[in-house]
């Protein structure tokens, strides 16, 4: 292995290279975890020695730790793209992770969508989950009138966060209200449960019932609010910021408190967090002066809060759903006639379960340029074989799948002849033609983007496999295709009992042998296979970290 | 009313003054929830008059405001209580709020208690919800063995956050971990789910079975760690204060991510939550600089939270409930044998749910005076009648209640004679020697401490409620009791014609009648009522905000 002079690793900080050794021993291959502490690194860590190196295909820099003589092996990918430098984490929760907006921006465009294209179609979910994320909010159209329903649509992204108000709540005129909102009074722009600590940071509403004359819905961006008054007012964004207020709610079973500022900033000085709810607001406690700064900005918020440029005015209909960020948006309503019914169902949820539910889905699109070859230039033809390459991997992966194969060899078999196509030009012509296109290296490379070794590496031993059988299975060479027995030649032929020895010897040469045989056994015209979507979740759910 | 020099306000800031307006318009009565927005306050808002009042019995001072000709009256006991001054509230989740220690503090004086006197003891368990927000943690003892009791706990003062690992969680070793808390692996203390935004501030480890060879848990205060690092190396304190640390989970369902500090402070700098897990700690991106100041502080706190005298250790036995703080305890765990079976069922929950069951519970403890009072004085003697104070005022609670009244006059039945006892003293003693003791006011005037005036003002009105009904219902003097009748006299007789039409105007006279015909009734030697403690969740449920 050639040395390199330590400029490959320049002036990388010590500890932050060695904390990010990817070794097995330093980090789980299954969670990602790491598996030792920064304090039981040694004093006194230095580079001994650093030298070029390939791990699984792909260029590496190897390091050798002084004083205790460990290696880690860095992808040079991997070292390019976390290169230390820029201005450090977004933390995509704050102002600097969304689209502000007043009302004006969001015309013609609001985040929504029908109910069953939305449970149905991944792309729609994924767009009005990143709806909730960047403009803080969605609405979900013809959502089923059902009591409780609002409880599904959580389930769809996240999990319930129930409160003293139940698992859900009902919003409608009540008799004997502990709340404003169970009245038909307006209410002006706020966050709910400011009391609560951790705050609910989703909050939905389902609308059963709307006949009443007024209880329309508006919506303010509260990261836009406290910016424009961050620019209007520097001096009352500040107090704002600063000032913890205490919000307290108590009735028969509950009695709630949090001290927290209205404008929440993160230590960077974001904005994070907006709580501004006059209803629930206590008594401030403070020298004299203070309380007069405070008061000035809190009244010069809340008067900002109500121009109308800054309202998005909607109305719910039976069906519709609301999602919104409540640590973000304030919501507002109209009052209302108490002729006309008026029923919302609501709960609270949290934006941490809903972005996880975005990045699972978004998995999916990664695998675009593999779902693209199954849809494209696979279902040609497979050199010679009676079925197209699509079909032949699919019974494969179909094959493994039924055989009760762990996921990460009915991956490999779903995807073991990828190498056949380089940039939508089949290659393996090239083959049939007489000269080995490699397609086993090739296409481990190629999954190496999305997979670890334990999907690249039986991929990248399955025309070993097939020269290793056929050395040491009587009668495994008589039944392969006539294809296979004439590409054999091209590949190298039989093996060797001494080749044969050194692949038996490799760790992955069991799982590349299992899947040359769902290889060898796909090649029938008539059978019926899922389509490639079928596989999706399992892939993803591989998909390296 | 006499006019009052401004000095009576002093020089307290108008906004704030008017945003705590106590009346019916400015607040609900039921909610108290404000029902005004700041901004729609008038410009130029100033006092234009101030003037002593009374409310509810008790010295208040009454503002006129300009321009809008509002009126407030201010309890003077709530402008004393209240006056601007000092530094402001005290944020209690931070370590302003907190018991900070070390293991030797705690030497001795564990927060523990058992399972079936926390569950039946409000002292105990007040107690012990206490412990958990001041040194953050609590041990229940001889929680039933079962699985899915856990949640049974949580319940007892919250609500359950349910997170990807479940509503509950096994902590046992498991053949596929996704986790390494799933094995049988030393853990060194860390936070839990740092890469959830919000954090679950609560987690409870409920232990089922260990009889492994190990498997010991240790806790230690990671706010008092902070301080402790603020102390040694400011610097490193700061770092950690303002970088951003990425922590991330990922697995086959979830993918998270937070943008977090490992010691997070509010915006007076107080530390509010740490988030220590080198597990889940991902890779940051700063300029090379800043990560290496990030590196030696990480490290530096990193070998300070290992210090043994900061850990605690404490070793769950089956039916241990430990539960704890995950803002600011780090928790461990030793290593174990695998031969020995370990099974812990753990669970998350909120610190908010908990600190308002805490304080719901100590609303009952601000009633002792009362239970003292059903308990002592009020046992001995009831002024000519066969039965005792204690007992003719349950009995009166009781009908009230039997009949169906709302709690507010169930309360005034209940507590309308309080006034006879003043300081244990007996004062009716005075009445029945001919001296009005004016029972009723001084009951009232009692009960303002804890109610507000829809149980004060019946109390107030009972006495003037006899002497109305003897001048509008015939015969309802002769029913009258002997001692009833005698007092009569004492009290200022019959009420005239135009004293009566004065009375039944009062707002409080219909309730007045009602508590009036129950303490008429309530002199059975023989009625068996339940004990004062009966009452006290509806006494409590009444108390002021």
């Amino acid at each position: 292995m050639p040395a390199l002079s330590s400029d490959a690793i320049g002036d990388l900080p010590v500890l932050w290279l060695r904390d990010n050794c990817p070794c097995a021993q330093c980090r789980d291959p299954r969670t990602g975890q790491k598996l030792f502490q920064i304090d039981a690194l040694p004093d006194g860590l230095r580079v001994a020695t650093v030298a070029a190196a390939e791990r699984a295909g792909e260029p590496a820099v190897e390091v050798v730790w002084a004083p205790d003589g460990h290696c880690s092996a860095y992808p040079s990918a991997w070292l390019e793209a976390n290169r230390p430098g820029g201005p450090g984490h977004r933390d995509r929760r704050t102002e600097a992770g969304k689209e502000l907006w007043t009302a004006r921006d969001l015309a013609g465009r609001l985040p929504e969508a029908d109910w069953e294209a939305y449970l149905g179609e991944p792309a729609v979910r994924a767009r009005m989950l990143e709806s909730v994320l960047r403009v803080g909010f969605m609405v979900l159209r013809g959502v089923p009138e059902r009591e409780g329903q609002v409880l599904a649509v959580a389930e769809t992204f996240g999990y319930v966060r129930e409160t003293n108000y139940g698992k859900l709540f009902d919003v409608r005129v009540e008799p004997d209200p502990n709340n404003l909102a169970f009245t038909s009074a307006a209410i002006a722009p706020h966050t709910d449960n400011p009391y609560r600590d951790p705050v609910p940071t989703l909050q939905l509403l389902h609308c059963l019932v709307n006949e009443a004359d007024g209880g329309d819905s508006g919506l303010v961006d509260g990261f836009g609010a406290a910016a424009l008054l961050r620019r209007e007012d520097p001096e009352a964004f500040e107090v704002l910021t600063r000032t913890p207020v205490p919000f307290v709610f108590r009735d028969a079973g509950t009695e709630l408190r949090a001290d927290r500022p209205l404008i929440g900033t993160d230590p960077l000085g974001h904005v994070r967090e907006v709580r501004f709810n006059n209803r629930s607001s206590g008594t401030l406690r403070l020298p004299a002066d203070a309380l007069e700064s405070f008061y000035a900005a809190y009244r010069t918020f809340a008067k900002l809060l109500l121009r109308p440029e800054l309202r998005l005015d909607l109305r719910l209909a039976p069906g519709d759903c609301l999602v919104f960020d409540n640590t973000r948006l304030l919501h507002a309503r109209t009052a209302f006639a108490q002729d006309g019914e008026r029923h919302l169902q609501g709960c609270y949820a949290d934006l941490d379960g809903l972005a996880s539910a975005l990045a699972v889905l978004r998995r999916a699109d990664t695998l675009e340029p593999l779902a693209e070859l199954f849809a494209g230039a696979g279902t040609t033809e497979y050199l010679g074989e009676p079925v197209s390459m699509a079909q032949h991997m699919l019974q494969a992966g179909a094959r493994a799948e039924a055989a009760g194969a762990p996921p990460h060899l009915v991956a490999a078999a779903l995807l073991h002849d990828v190498g056949h196509v380089e940039d939508d030009v089949v290659t393996g012509r090239e083959l049939m033609a007489g000269t080995d296109n490699r397609h086993s290296h090739t296409g481990a490379g190629m999954l190496s983007r999305w997979f670890g070794p334990e999907v690249t590496e039986p991929v990248r031993l399955h025309v070993a496999a097939k020269r290793y059988l056929c050395a040491v299975e009587p009668g495994y060479h008589d039944r392969l295709s006539e294809a296979s027995k004439y590409t054999l030649a091209v590949q190298g032929g039989v093996m060797t009992p001494a080749q044969a020895a050194e692949f038996a010897a490799l760790p992955g040469a069991a799982d590349a042998v299992a899947v040359r045989r769902w290889d060898d056994e796909a090649k029938d015209p008539d059978a019926v296979t899922p389509p490639f979507e079928h596989f999706l979740p399992m892939l993803t759910a591989l998909l390296r970290g």
